[in-house]
């Protein structure tokens, strides 16, 4: 069972200005799915997912803020973060002036490797 | 189970010369494997792998031959490819003149769930 390859950019066709993020699905498959996300700015509310996440900052930058010590942490490009399952994290905000392009993994949820 | 949060820049201490490519896990995890490659000109063999690879390069550029159609692919910055399990391909060169940074993900697996 082998499909085609598929292939895009991850720098083209980035809004400039957005209301809110913009999710891009690049790959779905079981326990993974691989993002592509826009951010002009935007901040998000806690989080603590069930499931890892890797992000990677391609151009812009973005604060995460953690709330087991409060600590900020800003990516800009080619920074890495793998936010481990259960780590309560928030985005603090992102370039206001450009936009922000992460690459996002999250893999390991509970119940998607059936 | 919460680890602490990792982080690192794909881009830094990227070696100008290489004998072969260079590999450096990021995330390890069940069914999934995050990865730096440097290539520095380096092509490969015909590969076949049981796993799906996801690859993006941020630097440098990158040509993939497909095997099925002899189909050759260039990918530069921002550029990603989803090749899924089972099709055969290789690397057919990369930027002779800078090095190539790549993030790869290995996902999917036989066996490595467990």
């Amino acid at each position: 069972m082998s499909g085609a390859p598929a292939t895009g950019n991850l720098l083209r066709d980035v809004p400039e200005r957005l209301a809110e993020e913009q999710f891009r699905d690049l790959v779905a498959a079981p326990g993974l799915r691989i993002t592509r996300i826009v951010s002009t700015g935007q901040s998000t509310g806690w989080q603590e997912p069930c499931e890892d996440e890797f992000v990677l900052v391609l151009t812009g930058s973005g604060t995460l803020r953690f709330a087991a010590d409060d600590r900020l942490l800003t990516l800009g490009p080619g920074d890495w973060c793998h936010i481990p399952a259960g780590v309560r994290h928030r985005v603090e905000g992102t370039d206001p002036d450009r936009p922000t392009v992460w690459l996002a993994v999250h893999f390991g949820g509970p119940g998607e490797r059936e």
